[in-house]
């Protein structure tokens, strides 16, 4: 598989919880980093996703959020991805940043140069991704 | 709360109506303005979201469409927030836009710059920002 | 209309497969090429939404991920639209792909630099637009 998206996860799949119509996927990325996603219940099926399955998980740097100071907030975003900021490439509207988390996963994010700025992004300082669960794509080996 | 996302609402929330999965979120941003949001259930009741509670919705400045004609059209997105241009900023491929309500609200979208040449975008254009409700991540004071 | 929106699908209801809170409709783009959307039922009841209407979908180029190779992946998302690179347009961070698919729609995808060496995308190359149906827009002549 060759895509487009700069997040490419792989892992397990630690634990689906079906509702009526999408269910919650929660992926064990390794290292203790952990990614959730919510897919259609006929995706679920399609796909042949249970606990333990190998799966990929896509998410496109343009739809992560970054947060360097989460204090005095709450977000109804499932995924809250603590690390490290590893780099940070300036365009001339947009930035790209990499966040190292503690199990050893990268996010890329694609944020505004002025955000960049606002928050003081470069590498060593800590950041927190922040990731809709309904932004992700899964995949699994055909 | 330091984030990158350029749109940073702050409100409260004037109602809310719980479905089987999902909740809808109307929220009152003052001035008259007003956004949608839909979280899952879950969300509601982790962030203890009702009527009246203070409330912070984050919306990435790349989720957001730019309409300028919406003459003979009806779109599914809950959130077609009417406005006039108050600046364009040009990058390469990109250009950010805001736009801002007659309440007070300013909202930030990313554009391709091709699309500002093709809707004249230039302050005091009239504009609708387009936001699906379903793009809009809740926050709460912790 | 006029929208900042990148790709406006054209076509017509091909059919609607209602849910408990959302409802799947999929559109003939013509020439054999289709799109899925979801939307809530709420909204396929306001836009008067039925096999045959007419219809337009309404998808921002940040929110299509490109595809080069896709042997050994199953993928969650519903639109996995095969077709031929048209035209590469590269910026500072990001970069416009246009893809043509058999039946005569182009699909405008907003993807990183990076991600165009990667997948070595320019003109005459085979490649596969992914689309999240949850991230279309629809709308009906009003």
């Amino acid at each position: 598989m060759k895509v487009s998206a700069r997040n490419i996860f792989r892992g397990k799949v630690a634990a689906t919880r079906p509702g009526t119509v999408n269910a919650e996927v929660d992926i064990d990325l390794g290292g203790g980093d952990h990614l959730t996603a919510v897919v259609t219940l006929t995706s679920l099926k399609e796909l042949g996703l249970s606990t333990g399955c190998a799966v990929i998980a896509l998410v496109k740097a343009p739809w992560v959020m970054v947060l360097t100071d989460a204090s005095g907030v709450k977000l109804s975003a499932r995924n809250k991805l603590a690390g490290t900021v590893k780099a940070v490439e300036v365009g001339a509207v947009n930035a790209e940043v990499c966040i190292a988390l503690p199990g050893g996963t990268e996010v890329m994010a694609v944020i505004t140069r002025d955000a960049v700025n606002e928050l003081g992004l470069k590498a060593g300082v800590a950041a927190t991704a922040v990731i809709k669960a309904s932004h992700v794509v899964l995949g699994v080996p055909a």
